[in-house]
């Protein structure tokens, strides 16, 4: 499939800027320059673009090597100095930044049982997908969360927060999901240690869930105006069994075979006001269709094996592996098993896309080849 | 406890209409009829009361004798001559209307094996809640729905439905609850006749449940912007584990005990535009506090036996029987047992009450004596 | 034309109630009313009828009579007995509510200058089209409002007011326009004597139209979460300069010719929340197309003169004349000059019709003649 | 007074990352390099700041120079060779993406009488505030927009827009300000040139002013469901004038005077998604008290003179000079004049800061002393 960005051939055309130096223009130009001033036909073909221009690289992390190095930071940093004993995943065309991809951040995180992070809150908005372990937990506004494989979790902006793994528990790794670049970006970040470094549990552990975590069934007498979700965790065997009971309903996308959006039960809306998240099935055998959206989007393998290509490369991918799909770049995927199913958790930032009315999508249908791996 | 009304002798007051009548006055009035108008003050107090006034009476009907009256009508009247064949309940002080309470509706439908009503569609919205049976269904817009004892299933206003029982299965009972005399009231209501009689079902069956069912979560690349829940059937197991959990995680009320609302997973909001739905938990032993709210509702018992004070007077129940608070009445719940649980189902038009502002509440807190039996 | 309702012939169809009698019937139905219940199939046509019932008449009010017998009530009662001096509009086949048409209530009140009226609030919601006098005034919760011939004025539910004339001033008429009817048949009307029975006026006169009757202007650093409109006051000359400005812009319907809806600047929705507004210019010779739709309207002419035809009767009016326009009638507007405007302003319930998911609107387009005078 | 922020002293608290270094992390780092990761606690303080990193330095620029330079542009560049005939203002410390302040870009564009620029529509949104010149106009999806001295205008993203002077008319000068960098930063600006390189116009000329330019009136029979307001051009004269009679209706902000904001008809909100704009007020004599919040913002001067403090920097003003206060930096305005009033005109990223639940604020109130020039 040849898809190809319009080029810059076309910015000879009329309605775009193709004025021809001269040595009037460069004197201009310096005088503009000592008044913090320029010439926008100098800069308008770059920062009006065609088409949306992503500034990250589709980028796959092995679990297998993460993993190793994550755990080796269990040794070489103490949690009370780290802040946090975080390894994160830097997007090779986004260093300066920190990002994983777009204004998005992830990070493995890695406990040991026994330790506790202090408690801290901020204006950036986490979320969290469990890997391994057991005894680990969270607590967020006084609430306690327990922490299983294959859960979601959430910390949204400003909650305190502060995780933990019970002395009976075992190592636990999960990754963090943050709008931090975002934030940064926005120029809106903050950041605040809790003056008891540790939260009191003044609730029923996961009482969210047991508030929230029900199926179109809502608490009476009780209102809720927080840009976020109410319920904290959303755990992995209910998600697994609705995507089942979805296929059977019928509920499939071309480009994303069975997804389920992880949902505010308020409003029915992303989790939290800056970043979304999902789970999908692709069927044993199933491959999707190409699409691109404006948004990023970072995808970890809950269950399963197979590629996706993102932008004419191929990434293969088994458990646990991390990838990324930057902005505008097509991608689709295919489960590697014709007997077992496969799963993508992912998270992105299409809230803020949406509600600044700048998400856009194009799909591809109808017969096509799949894209050529570049 | 001593609520009283406020009442008549406060008519005196200023700032109320208290004319002395006069001959003048009435020659006036006689000419003023004449012209299709009056005084204000004549009818002022009457259409100005200083506290909502109800219509309806507190009452309560026995399952045992609803449940042979129905049972008697499936010898006495064909389907495809009643419509539907139905015993309503006719509220005491409502009998003009048609209504249970307030401006709902509540009926007893009855359907043997075999039978199929046929498809129509209203402005009226409706909603089940299934008493007994096997192979019951109803077929809403093309999407059939199982129907299970303790199910709430919707079929909204403006979808055709028509509902049946398998060949194999057994006689089915349920209460429908409706908003027509609402529709009526606001001279909005309307009714068509399926041209075909019966749909045919063009989805899997029970697929809304695959694919809105699930907790807090949601198909991705799916638009809804109609005024109702997608989900059509609420089934009463997944309600009643979510009770229990809800329980343990300290949701409750002074006044209802453990209640969840039905709700839109779309909105977080009402199942419909002009009826809520909720089912609560009276855990053994407990009794509420009373309290009171514009709106009315219409309660089914669920699941165990207990009693009700309402507007001073008590009406005891078992499973199935069905009784109604209406607008603005004290009304509290008790368990009568100390080892069984009691859930109560209920329906109301909560949702009219607060897009409209007209809802109010009060509560009684603190300790005080229950109401007295009238 | 002849747009007549499907009729009592098709109640023999299928998929209606068509129960031939019999003496099992008979006793059955004896025995289900002993219990507080009826048998569906006896009432099932006549509460679903197949199209929208209205409850009132299309019926016109002329002010050269309403003035008359207003003006009257200025001798015959003092405010401080009356409560408010008005007389109000009884639709003939709404007597028993005291309505105007459907659910509203209309009135015209008078007071002469230095008269003051005690405040008070209550559930239902008001708002008041000012047809003369000078010097007249109504305080809603501590802000002064002017009325002008032609202004339209909102006193919405909840909130304290009391009207009053300058000493000053002349002799003030002005219609009430109420959705009393609505509230009671909602059961949730209530009232309140304020207890000092004169509200203090604590901000500068007429300061919601300084602050929020700017064009598509507002405050900054002010929420407003209540259910209406924070702008009190919409002065007839701006109105209809807009009228004018619209009316150039192309803004027309073929049913209404140009109309503006009185808005919530904060919502852009209706002013209320149960009752919207709209001014409409009828130019030189203009005549609109009939259509019909649910929910109920009163016009009063606040210029001009013309006459509509409403479910095939023909109404001329002159200034200040009002008329209404019961549910899902057919009515069309013609202005009777080929020189001057008529303007027509109204109110309605469409608010409740929309929230609650019930409104439906027909109208003709193309050739077709008018309706006939029945 | 003393306004400073958090410094890097408390970066060796409890809760911050404090790893000293060592060989080993050191090899560790290298290891993590090599595999695009890297720990969190070498970049978490940069990323994560005790108060929101604003990248933009408070700047104002001279109107008697700005104006100087754009003119100068009209015989350097035709505009069918610059696209646009814009000089753009470029914050000193955001050279590299072309930004005003914050994300936010800001432009002077000039055109001759009988100069028309093609049209274009982008994924980025622009509004403009006129400066100078006669016959100005903009043609916006097909609506044709006059351009006078001190209008608001918008051209939302998405939408066709291009820009002329009438013959007849003198050379006008305008503020164009965008959300270019904003668009790019989230990777989602994108650019098309119209086919026919100029618009036809299709309806009355200002007409959006006409439908929706009333006091809190809108058009029946009309829906709006796009993110931005219909209303494309807000006069100077009506907002002046609404300025005045806000001040008199006691609208007054301490930290910004009498403040109105440009606002969508239909929503009451920003006038578009990304970027919002008001105009306020300083009466004569009067100084504000400092504040701070997230967000950008641009001025110009409309009318007046006087000198605002920013992060401790005096900057004085006179009419049409442009400034901005960048994100979470204090700010304080004074008109020079004890007779006449002045008022500045500004847009900003507020929407972006509310919608992601980003927006901070805080006000200084009490006595204070002016924060002093730094």
């Amino acid at each position: 499939m040849s898809i190809r960005t319009a080029g810059e051939a076309r910015d000879r055309e009329l309605g775009r800027a193709r004025v021809a130096d001269s040595e009037d223009l460069q004197q201009y130009y310096g005088e503009l320059d000592r008044l913090d001033t320029g010439a926008l036909w100098t800069v308008a073909n770059e920062i009006e673009p065609w088409e949306p221009h992503a500034f990250s690289a589709p980028t796959l992390w092995r679990w297998s090597e993460l993993r190793i190095q994550a755990l080796r930071s269990l040794d070489l940093v103490a949690p009370e100095d780290a802040g946090r004993r975080v390894v994160y995943l830097r997007n090779p065309r986004r260093r300066e930044i920190s990002a994983v991809c777009g204004l998005l951040f992830s990070g493995i995180q890695v406990m040991r049982p026994g330790e506790r992070a202090s408690a801290h809150r901020h204006g950036a908005s986490a979320l969290r997908f469990i890997m391994e372990g057991s005894g680990g937990y969270t607590v967020v506004d006084g609430h306690r969360v327990d922490l299983h494989p294959g859960d979601f979790v959430l910390t949204p902006g400003g909650t305190w927060h502060d995780h933990g793994v019970d002395e009976e528990g075992e190592t636990c790794l999960w990754q963090d999901g943050l709008d931090i670049p975002l934030a940064n970006a926005l120029e809106a970040n903050w950041y605040e240690v809790h003056p008891d470094h540790h939260q009191s549990v003044d609730h029923p552990p996961n009482d969210s869930e047991g508030a929230f975590g029900g199926p179109a069934l809502l608490p009476t007498g009780y209102s809720w105006d927080r840009p976020y979700s109410p319920l904290l965790r959303y755990p992995f065997d209910a998600t697994y069994e609705s995507l089942q009971r979805a296929a059977s309903a019928g509920v499939e996308s071309p480009h994303d075979g069975v997804m389920l959006r992880y949902v505010n039960p308020h409003t029915g809306g992303h989790v939290m006001a800056t970043m979304g998240a999902a789970m999908q099935l692709l069927r044993p055998g199933e491959a999707t269709r190409a699409h691109r959206h404006t948004g990023n989007v970072v995808y970890q393998v809950a269950r399963g094996s197979g590629h996706s290509v993102i932008g004419g490369h191929r990434f293969d991918w088994v458990e646990m592996d991390i990838f990324c799909v930057p902005s505008w770049t097509w991608h689709e995927h295919a489960n590697a098993s014709t007997s077992d199913d496969a799963c993508l958790f992912s998270f992105n930032d299409f809230p803020v896309l949406e509600k600044l009315a700048l998400w856009r999508e194009q799909g591809l249908t109808g017969d096509h080849p799949p894209q050529q791996n570049a």
